[in-house]
């Protein structure tokens, strides 16, 4: 179930320390411009190396292997590989018999019968997100006239981030937050009932994305302590535009013509560098446990273009299935 | 994008105010006992009739007209219809006109040119829950060993219903709330990498259901303010048993075989008494609205047994694609 | 697996002797006219009547249940549904021990654990193509400047079918046939590398109809014994036109702008009247049959429509995803 | 549309020149061995380098990129990666202006405006059937206990092969041909009704392959002309064997525990030595096109391990899913 989408299709691929990890974009129109210099900036927004991200930095250069043609899309699939570089595999081998906690090693031991790639959470790991972030380069060129803006607006409980995010590092703790993700410019009418409302299909891609617990749509939790005459948005021309945005820029699971708005919400990650209790699975006793290996204080200050990219590859596949609501072929 | 599912599949279909409602369930395996009787507790507890619910009261009969013989299902599509007996659709011309703020009327009728059937806001009603409610039935009978639970546990922003509810009928407004869903007894390793991930396909059929802005699993946003120290869930036993559960179940996308734990947020409803500022599409001009008609001051209360069939069916279709994960064939 | 289709989608229920037969339709674009008249002519031609056709004679009024509001599609799921009324169940029940030569009784009943339903072949049956016939008028209607035509060319071996059909019925034999079907008007382009070229679609849904064991596109067995200097189809002009169409209009999947033409080949039905050996699964051992019942001698007769509906239905999903090929949202 | 598969996912990808071609394999179950030598068996059965194949000879290792560790898949997406290491690009840019008669030229210009990559065929080349295969490889090990058999059965109208291919070769003449599938031990009861039968599915894939333009099943168009007092097997005993096997082993979509047995016919290729006669998109007139590069006379020689492939993928897709037939979760 490594793939998503009808039309715009994605299909991923790779382990934290496998020899790659990547994507296949399918069904991305031809004639998109499109060549490696694209993804540099979003693939920048996701990489490591600023203060609470992991000591493992990737080069991330993406190799487009095929569906590309002198720098245009082809309508082939589009594959996508990028090489793991950096990698430091003989930590894993004791979370073998004494999972962390909170982490993969138990329940993708016990799904694959233990044939799971474990090293580094394997295909789990949220390296993986790296062809995610690439799909979304794909999806928003294709989108060109829809704007996608996210930001984080709270790590660790706090929007004062610098203060927390030291203190953790200090403490060998970890630190989870949330982000705030805006698409601007969408028509209205976009999204597919029943099933495939812009709602389903957001929050299907965006709970892909490793650590997220939650997710909402405009008010959200709020909107659910508000009378109607309060949330209800008042419209007021005929594009679609409202007073206020209770509803994130969705209504009936269709876009509105309104900023559609969401927040998700990050756990924390589970390698902390503090002892932590957990279970040997062979004598079947407690045992300590203190994680060695190159780690995230906090994901959540790279994963702002990765919820992006989640919106943006949802939206494509529902544009391109909106083309054929109307018209006779 | 009416259908959902890779081995459990469901097919939704009909308005609100159409002749009939229904569902095809395909892919449910042969030989499971199935009756019409089955269905009779959780279509009640979808019910109209309480205080706070719409007056329109269907009798909600299930016809299952193929795809079970002799009270067993046979493996061939479960075709389940129910008649729409209660109509009165004289009130809903006005709304293409002036769309009742927070309704389908604007986006419906962009999105298909308006061709749509507008009457009680068409395909895009909580009637057509109804049949996800029978999917949820089934569903449940195969996975016969595993509990769903349901609760409210706000309705307007308090845990004191009685009170907010008689209050917003007084007033003429509306009221959403937040259901709480657990699942008991479900296995560790059930969910799909990447995208079919427990989270990504419970949160898709939640999200489809009418009203739904919100969803969180196990401490969902108040996770992502907690450090990972206090967030992880220290395993106690080999069956996969953690002393808390603040990831509600759900590891790497993974049953863990915890309590699964999620809490949906529904809007208040958009139809209320009060009257309404609204545009005239056709002079462009602001205009008030005095909606009438039949309608639900707080579908929350009708909502719990909704999102446990959603709840069912993702598990469904996960529980049976697991059955392909390990063994040879 | 009873579902086809990306955008165009269908989804096929019912059996022989339950209480309906039918099909739901999604993905049709909103906007097209449809009213129940539509369908008679192509229900007309599959309908039984004529001699060589089963006495088994049904009204086949399609009602139509969603997804048309005043005659026009409104891009909601079309559910239309035909009541079985003409049924005789009493004489399938020796089969379930005694299974009927070439007929599904001995294989549905593996397969389902004899919780199928095998009165009249149950979901096996050929009654279930009156839903496909009804979604290929759909898919004409949006295809309205594309010409469907399919005639019998050979039933029993010869083109003299009276004969032939005249001889079979009073020795209570059966007869096989070959249907061809051509599509004009279709644009060049139409079809999707890799697994969904036009070859591979249209064949798909052809073997979905009962007794169809072959098919062939353009010179198809004759083209593998040609040389290619003989085969290649010349163009003539920038439309795609071509000399010779020994290719059947399709070129490496694609249409190429001209005809497409494909053959299917029909064995003859398993029950005639003739005095047949099977086995008795409860002894093991061999027993003479004597099938009673309402069949087909030569199921050919009406089945050009099926193939007809079948190339529509195709067709018309793969015309809705080229609309996605090119052009940027 | 370049992924097959419900369980049992391949998504294809890769051009005749460009960087690479393979595939993802997706829903493999852990636990498979697999390692680089298990494909070489079947690599070398398509490989060029006999007479009447191309001159370009591709090593054609498979680079497992990921979902595999330690020689076991891991239930993780498996990539397999070949390189195009020889490739002769110079000779396409004409075939833009005047295409060559039966290739893709012109089609694949027409559906993607110009944008494709038409060296060697692009992604329309049955280079890209080299994934296929690994694919295969993959599928045959899940289906331990099922036998694949493929044969030449005809080339050029004839079984004395020898002596039609350097009579072709001499000419410069290219040519089609037949082969013949058997799978033997396959279980009854595989297949899904109604889109996704035995046929339905074999099909689909087999005409993704390039030049395939018919197929049959066990007597397939002969059967047409048989009387069903002929065509009936008669089953010997309760495993289901048949004294004959006219259906091929499939009775109603499903396999009857017989032999499957189809044949798949070839067209000849279009790339041939001799003057040709095409059409000059510019001028619209008439020109005489010689066509030089590498290519198969007969690529029917290498094509009985893709036949066998697209066998055993279909069947591996349906074997995984009929696990879902029956028991309860």
């Amino acid at each position: 179930m490594n793939s998503f989408g009808r039309i715009f299709r994605v299909e991923i691929f790779g382990e934290s320390h496998g020899e790659s990890v990547g994507i296949i974009i399918d069904g991305c129109p031809a004639g998109i411009d499109l060549s490696e210099q694209d993804f540099t900036e979003d693939l920048l927004r996701r990489r490591s190396g600023g203060k609470g991200t992991t000591e493992r930095i990737e080069k991330d250069i993406p190799n487009i292997k095929s569906g590309v043609y002198k720098n245009r899309t082809t309508g082939s699939p589009i594959m996508i590989e990028f090489i793991n570089e950096n990698k430091l595999s003989d930590d894993y081998e004791q979370f073998r018999t004494v999972p962390r906690p909170g982490q993969t090693d138990f329940v993708s031991s016990v799904k694959y019968k233990g044939f799971n790639d474990h090293r580094g959470g394997g295909h789990f790991s949220a390296r993986v997100t790296v062809g995610m972030v690439a799909a979304g380069v794909v999806a928003k060129k294709i989108l060109k006239n829809i704007d996608f803006k996210s930001r984080i607006i709270e790590i660790g409980g706090s929007s004062d981030f610098q203060k927390v995010l030291d203190k953790a590092i200090k403490e060998g703790d970890s630190l989870g937050g949330v982000i705030e993700c805006s698409v601007y410019n969408l028509p209205a009418g976009i999204g597919e009932p029943f099933f495939y409302s812009l709602e389903s299909v957001i929050s299907q891609l965006v709970f892909s994305i490793p650590s997220v617990k939650a997710i909402e749509f405009g008010e959200g939790f709020v909107s659910a302590k508000m009378k109607g005459s309060d949330y209800n948005d008042v419209l007021i021309d005929i594009s679609g535009r409202t007073i206020s945005n209770n509803c994130g820029g969705i209504t009936g699971g269709l876009s509105n013509g309104n900023q559609i708005l969401f927040r998700a919400a990050f756990r924390p990650p589970s390698s902390i560098m503090k002892k932590q209790q957990s279970l040997n699975l062979k004598t079947g006793k407690p045992e300590d446990l203190l994680i060695r290996g190159r780690h995230d204080v906090c994901p959540v200050l790279r994963a702002s273009v990765i919820v992006e990219a989640a919106a943006a590859v949802a939206l494509c596949d529902l544009m391109l299935i909106n083309k054929t609501n109307i018209n006779k072929c």
